[in-house]
């Protein structure tokens, strides 16, 4: 199965996309989406960027269920009215695909990768090479967002092992998981 | 010119189309797209309703423009996340359909509505039924919606008595007017 990862931000979207074979990962593609080539207070530009952008990689990689990372509420109100806007948008891009979404935090993920929750970028990025037997380092938001894309395989294997198969199932155990917070 | 406005939120979403030839206005159609068939914890799929709500509207009423309501920072910061996903899903849905599209806080449109800036929903309600000529009372999401798009067209003829006619002079003048906050 083709696994979609996402790690959203309204100037850099992370994408990753991997193949899982059961318990076996490989490496398909990842990359970034940059909005800066819009000035600052387009924001409508800025998302139809995210939009169409996250739909090409869709398009060209077919995965068959994406998983976004959940973001935080940021220190200032407006970071994060802006933030919630882009992964709105990146969330609406993946739905109108029809594809199933699963959503994970950073601490899942870091857990799930590296072992402990307070891992650093540099740390998710070492383990993510490794698991995906990479040549280099994946920047940090394709990183992160190939992170996602492990994270959800993981959990599909586990739930699989314990006998529920419906892609409802699995969605609603991983948002059991997901402790969700939005 | 067709204006498509739109008063966002996560549960409900106000539309409001209007016709404007130069001062004055006529009404299309107004309602609102309702996410409460979905589980609240289906974020994707909640997201998904208001991308395809917008997106049968415009299809069926072919605005040439639309207008959004700013969103303003909740006292809960889950809210304000909350909120700002769904408007990004709002404006993503928008420009999916490659409408330009103008922001206006509520400040703005209850002074061009109503008069003063801290006007009663009841009031916007009633202004809206007077100057749309309307056989009764909008609801009060519809009225918001169609505040905003009557506010897109003041702000339009306005701007064009300034004697600048292009779209994106139009925006920007637009998005001046805003004192966007996001």
């Amino acid at each position: 199965m083709r696994i979609l990862g996402i790690d959203p931000g309204l100037q850099t979207t992370g994408f990753g996309v991997i193949h899982a074979d059961g318990p076996r990962l490989s490496y398909v593609a990842s990359g970034t989406i940059r909005t800066s080539g819009v000035p600052t207070g387009d924001l409508p530009g800025r998302l139809k960027i995210l939009y169409d952008g996250i739909r090409e990689v869709q398009q060209r990689y077919e995965a068959q269920c994406a998983a976004v990372e959940i973001v935080f509420v940021n220190v200032n109100p407006q970071s994060t009215l802006l933030l919630g806007q882009a992964r709105g948008a990146a969330l609406t891009a993946l739905v109108s695909c029809d594809l199933p979404v699963s959503e994970y935090t950073a601490l899942q993920m870091k857990k799930a990768i590296v072992g402990h929750g307070h891992a650093k970028k540099d740390q998710v990025q070492a383990m993510v090479q490794r698991l995906l037997n990479l040549p280099g380092l994946p920047g940090k938001d394709a990183a992160d967002a190939l992170g996602i894309a492990i994270m959800h395989a993981h959990a599909r294997v586990s739930f699989e092992a314990m006998g529920k198969h419906t892609a409802l199932q699995r969605r609603q155990h991983a948002q059991f998981k997901g402790g969700r917070t939005y």
